[in-house]
């Protein structure tokens, strides 16, 4: 694969140990110039650091792209996809792939623009996110060359990784010479652990590896009651101050952070075709899900909703496959975003040690008729003895089928 | 409706005196023999007391009939539903949609061994249960004549009841007079309630509306950890300690209710068309789903798994809207058991304040591979540069509708 | 029923004996203002004698409305509908079901604009056509009353209706005055019968059923080639003539007529509960749908094409149950839209005794690449070995469970 | 890939030139013991000529495996897939895709039994059957290697193929040097076409690629008229005459053949990504499956058959994907199978150059009752009045949804 030909490469940079050794070995193998991307997804960290780190190691200044995506991965990634309740396996809020494709779709401008010829990324050859930056590039940009340097160098040990890094003068951090005891992916929406100490899922997680969150037992023995505003799906407002989106979901993890709320001990199927057990956390998400269905069910009418809890599974499983950019994931999109016109009103919820409690839920758009469930008769009447029509011919069918059996001496 | 001639209707009795009154109103309006089914589903409440009442009303011994249903209720509906995951709406556990099939059934077979050519219900007509209740009837006996007082008779308030009940002599007990602040139905899997003070989904669930559970406030400051065993997808043990189906599902609602676990406060939208807002405690099962996703977690393969997912929202919405006893439901029910066949191991949970947490799991028919996921080469070799191939294929369609929009200028 | 007070009604009216019986009925036994409809759908009927018939029962001329809505019919209900290439229990084109919605409306429309506070139609009470009507009657004017005389009235024999037709001096045509052999619905995207003689599904439909088409036997020998143009979609040409929607399905409706297409002998279920047996003759459909997913094969992509299959068959559900004005009806509609943005194009087809046969497409928007098919290497080039990744990561679960099976001594 | 060591590969050989250039190649680039199996699935060949060629080949007489497959392959592989009305892409029968997994097990039970290390194919690194052949290898024996010779060899023009054949003394038929015109695969369920003269698919499919039917107009003008029994979902006779699984194929492509049916012009969407035009041949198929949706129309639920139709697209996509020998293909195999229990009776069918028309269905598990679609009362008595409370509850929440839009103005 060294024999593609690559002239420039626009590398996923995050200014950690590894992809510089990344970088560097883009440099030396492909002999191309490399280009970094790094990018402020909420992940916790500085980003001045990471162009240091590429000037020192020969990238020269215009080639070095440092960006602030926070508030366009939360309003057009995270919210869209908490619009569906997607939750994949049941239970998994896809915190690390949604933040793929953004990062990809960044690359693929920033080589538009450079004229580069090739993307790199970080990932590993036996995970899901290599899958979901690459469908991304080629989906954006089908002629790129991508180069996958877990999947293609010898550097297969961290004796060896140290050394090339040593080879090359890029500098390492004293806790990174050793081999880490589980691997870190974060950006806003989550954290996510995987690796080493968490491998057996026999084992619980040990308490060391949690960053996000505080543990339930931990939390204030006081519950947090909060309302959060919503408005066509999207929360706006927190206790009647509206937020843009990141800062949206900012409040949200650290009210998460505080109250114990969104870990996740998960053994999941990858796309790549094994299982994998990994640690979550996803504060804000968390809380985020929960008041979502809540204002969906008051605004939201059952055919409509039905619908989505059907779709749901698969919208999840194409996100976490790393098909954002897809014809079908855009068209399940495009009819979630549709059903949410009337997704505005305000949820009060109680939080609590790990617990994210409704306790109210209003809308002006609400389907909710007090009228319909009590005994008076509302401005749409509903009369007892059409239930009776009701069961009868939806039983109809179920009488022919048990004809036929005692026919048949059933 | 009250032309319909009957000569022996089999009642669905609680010995209550909701029920009391459609017995005498039974015997008056339709001058015909009733027959009394009380059955213990784990309700909580004596049987024998309904006996003593059912013959103060007139009832022959012979026509009363009492049974108590609890393991087969858990064994032959909880457990079966419980394989699916299911959840209505995103996640309401279906725990009174459960429990009628199974004494509707029960009322038939009643009706076919005394010659009955009637059976009557006390569920009301806006809701789902009257269509539960007679959904399994037709499909059961379909020339069955089906009487639903709560549609027919003109007793439409409680000062009315009260009247009808004083004129024909059936006891009342004092808190019975007015009416009840909410109504509430309760079975070995769960408590619902619903109604007056509940009916303003804005405002929060009184404490006093519950009964099956601590709040997480008031449990214990100190986790318990527990060991569940599965077999074939149903629970058989706790912490080693073998149970059958009915005393697995106590024992769980015990630990359930003790730490404060699975009280649910939902707006959901009825069968019968409106929105409804109900209060549901259903400790045991919460405990229970969360323990069945992680077993399966590790046993069940990814195909099996989400398909599995995608079936989920359509066989939930059967058992809620009543379809129990129809050829969808029982389909879905043979392809989910089946899936069940490896579905064996523990899962090891600590439960804390409302919190159900997975902390481990094993099984002897485990699908996750520790040397598939590691760098060390399993018994099923994973070769890294597999991956490009596999992403290159699963990209090729994407490029080419990305050419298609570069060739349009896109 | 009759006790609810109505002022003023629309009745759908086809100015044939039955519909003018209902007319009378409505005058005499509500005592109400009869406001009539009478639309032209394509089925092949003049609207004047229905004008003159109105008046001779005395309805005043304000109170006569008749509108030729071919075009929107044909545009707005059948063309979106073809966009999903939906098919009812896998073989039906939805003739009957598509055009009550579109009636529905429109006698809509004119109760809000003369202030009517009801609707009536002519559907008996075993069909489906009944649910379609009052659905979307419902769902446009939530408050407005339903009459539906074969619901209501004691005329249950033909010639209790013949009494009452003679008494209220209707005009009746001598072959209407005995029973119709088989009961006939027509418009411009199909003819359906059904009844009396068709009732038994193991009797062959008699030749003077048919009165759409003439039989493949008959068709001429020689094949008639025709190539259709679409756009979006929809078809907008035939052998490049532009043709409006209404102009296009006729054009198609002879094509196919005289090459004896488009019959179907069908026992269906309805959505009341029974199976029923209908013959249905959709000529120019027939020839639509095959040219449509023609035209689909080439231009949408597998992701698109394989979400649209999947979703179809819910969508003809949806529309034979009656749920056109429904939000489930309108997101699946909205992805559907969506998805034809480039199903433009032509496709050559082949007339010919009953069979409609692809022999070319063609579009500027092709998704068919020839350089990736053969071994020739295209713009995005196709490595055989990436194969081999892909089988080997798709395997990789099969392998594992086949391990496990291993283990077990399987 | 040719550094995997191989001792023993067992061959699917037809005994064709490109079969006989593998197995030499095998020997020569692998240096190991080569197995030969070939099987007769009713692809019309003689299997006597492949033993007599691989012997001359110089394999051993123990090596060669030759089995008559076509019971076997109709019964348990095509006829499953029948039950469930499969049809990839809305049209397509699959007759390729179902006869891949049964070569497959075969090769690897002969793998077990000569205790071959090896599996290899002829199919190419472009198409479906690689994955087909090579999933089903992967699931049935996890360890097993792997050859796909037209992904791994440098013969890669017809050219080069000729020499390579002429070198090792391999017989070269004289219409096999040049290129062929199109490539053909053929079973006893269909012969499918493709590649070179069909390959643009706006250009229509030369008369001489058909081999497997006439075409309509060829047809005789007299139609005939057949019957099929039908027991649980599978056909069992023919006008009475009962026929094994494979003569029942035989027949019906018989009769196919001579009227005209089962020609298939389709471009279609492959798994590794691209799209590509094909031309099937599915005389008996075509029959088949007409017959098997009318015998189903009247013996299946309602219930049943919707949850088959909308299940139907994925299970027919698994089956084109390769994934027979997949736990999500046999659970849906498992409720397809139990759905068919009473799909049991005659199909009377007119065959008429290309059509198949149904003309008649009976069953003695009718589910059709002409009491309940006529006036009559059934033994279900249908009241017309109960259709009114049906229309009211499925109508109440659209009212609510109008009442909403109303309230905004809408």
């Amino acid at each position: 694969m060294t024999d593609k030909r690559v002239k420039k490469v626009v590398l996923a940079y995050s200014g950690g140990l590894d992809t510089s050794i990344i970088l560097k070995w883009l440099q030396t193998t492909y002999g191309c110039e490399v280009v970094t991307f790094t990018a402020d997804l909420g992940q916790g960290e500085e980003l001045e650091p990471a162009r240091q780190k590429a000037l020192l190691l020969g990238i020269k200044e215009e080639n070095i792209f440092i960006e602030d995506l926070r508030e366009e991965f939360v309003r057009d990634y995270v919210f869209p996809m908490f619009r569906a309740n997607a939750e994949y396996e049941g239970v998994y809020l896809l915190g690390t792939s949604i933040a793929r494709p953004l990062i990809s779709k960044k690359q693929i401008e920033i080589a538009e623009k450079v004229g580069a010829d090739a993307v790199a990324h970080g990932a590993t050859g036996k995970g899901n996110d290599q899958v979901r930056f690459e469908l991304a590039y080629y989906a954006l940009k089908p002629d790129v060359t991508v180069i996958a340097p877990w999947r293609e160098w010898d550097l297969l040990s961290r004796t060896k990784l140290i050394e090339f890094a040593e080879q090359h003068q890029i500098p390492i951090a004293k806790d990174k010479r050793g081999e880490a005891p589980f691997s870190v992916d974060a950006n806003l929406l989550h954290t996510s652990s995987e690796g080493k100490v968490l491998e057996d899922p026999a084992d619980e997680v040990p308490d060391y590896v949690y960053s996000r969150t505080i543990g339930p037992e931990e939390a204030p023995d006081e519950p947090t009651v909060i309302t959060i505003g919503f408005e066509e799906g999207d929360p706006v407002s927190i206790d009647g101050e509206k937020l843009s989106p990141a800062s949206m979901l900012e409040h949200l993890n650290q009210l998460g952070r505080e109250n114990g709320i969104g870990r996740l001990d998960l053994v999941e199927n990858r796309f790549v075709g094994m299982k994998s057990r990994g640690m979550y956390e996803t504060p804000g998400g968390t809380i985020l899900i929960t008041a979502h269905r809540a204002i969906e069910s008051i605004t939201l009418d059952r055919g409509a909703a039905h619908l989505k809890d059907e779709l749901m599974p698969r919208y999840a499983e194409l996100i976490y496959n790393g098909f954002w950019f897809s014809p079908e994931r855009e068209l399940l999109q495009g009819l979630i975003d549709k059903s949410q016109e009337f997704v505005t009103g305000e949820v009060r919820l109680k939080l609590y040690k790990g617990n994210v409690i409704v306790i109210g839920r209003t809308s002006p758009f609400s389907l909710y008729d007090q009228d319909l469930v009590t005994f008076e008769e509302g401005a749409v009447a509903y009369d007892h003895r059409d239930a009776e029509g009701f069961i009868k011919l939806n039983a109809l069918r179920l009488r022919t089928l048990a004809q036929r059996k005692k026919r048949l001496g059933g």
